[in-house]
């Protein structure tokens, strides 16, 4: 057993998690499999709509994103180019890096350049300059994210994260158990320690 | 400066604050200011509708309340009764509580009835045996709450609310800082001591 980590690059929240989770996966030894999905086309399916047209919870949503990047020890410089206009293509990309092995350097390189630099992540130059700078080829590697074989297995892990009733992202699975939110990264871990939240 | 809690009964996160705050106000000694409010005619106004026709949503609200009232060292019995048919009455109940001073034991009985007994805040027979256990006359408060003075400064608690850009419930304010979910209550606290979330 392992903790899925479900996420998309478009989420906001996603940032804080992708951004901490690699020194938590050191500090802690456990694993987590990194799982990117379309949450844009279930939360569509589902009329969860948490910001467009919401000003006051949007406003929050930024607001604490910053606090909580200072609590975790980076940066966000807020708000942040949103929505993406490339969700898709930022997220096939992931697809592709997660078969390569360099996902968790595609993932975070290209938020820090969002939330950072302020470059809107799957557009450019943002794209273009993780790639270079993980060392990748920009031209194979959005020719492979364009491939209908990508596209297949997008849409598959989405339907895996759907059968597990996920809503929205980042969130985590334990077994049976679903976790909503970079704020329950801890009652994951706990819960994959000792069976519950402590 | 003190810390601004903002709260409706009848929401579902609240019951964890309720419950967990007393304690926390005596560990550390701020004194929360309870503002009871109405978060339905806000979230109406700001098409904000986070649980109704979202059952994947709602399902991991409950069971969200539960791991995390556990962790509290406190009982939820999930899904609760949901949502309040006398919504209103029970905040009306609180308004008229906190200008009499018994406003934290009608909030937290009331919840605990509701969460672990099962019987919905603010209907039979909740009210009543919740009044009873706190010493207060129940057709007394009942008239009370119905009076127009109450739903005055009820309508003017939520208009303070509004103009704090609240939400949703709980919240928490200090200074301009809002801070939304029980799951902030820490930052909030933090933010009340060091002007930072740590």
């Amino acid at each position: 057993m392992s903790i899925q980590f479900w996420f998309s690059i478009g989420s906001t929240y996603t940032y804080l998690t992708v951004t901490r989770l690699p020194e938590i996966e050191k500090t802690t030894g456990i694993a987590f499999e990194w799982n990117p999905i379309s949450i844009r086309a279930i939360m569509l399916e589902q009329n969860n709509i948490p910001f467009r047209d919401k000003p006051e919870k949007s406003e929050h949503m930024w607001r604490d994103i910053e606090r909580r990047a200072q609590k975790y020890g980076f940066d966000a410089n807020v708000p942040a180019p949103y929505p993406l206009e490339q969700f898709d293509l930022a997220n096939r990309v992931a697809v592709y890096a997660k078969g390569q092995g360099w996902l968790r350097d595609y993932v975070t390189v290209t938020y820090r350049r969002w939330f950072q630099d302020g470059d809107a992540a799957g557009s450019e130059p943002n794209l273009s300059e993780t790639l270079r700078e993980i060392g990748q080829d920009h031209e194979q590697v959005v020719t492979m994210a364009n491939s209908p074989e990508i596209e297949a297995t997008y849409l598959e892990m989405t339907d895996r994260a759907r059968s597990r009733n996920i809503f929205g992202v980042p969130s985590f699975t334990v077994g049976e158990e679903l976790f909503w939110g970079d704020d329950r990264v801890e009652d994951a871990i706990s819960w994959y320690r000792d069976g519950r939240v402590v």
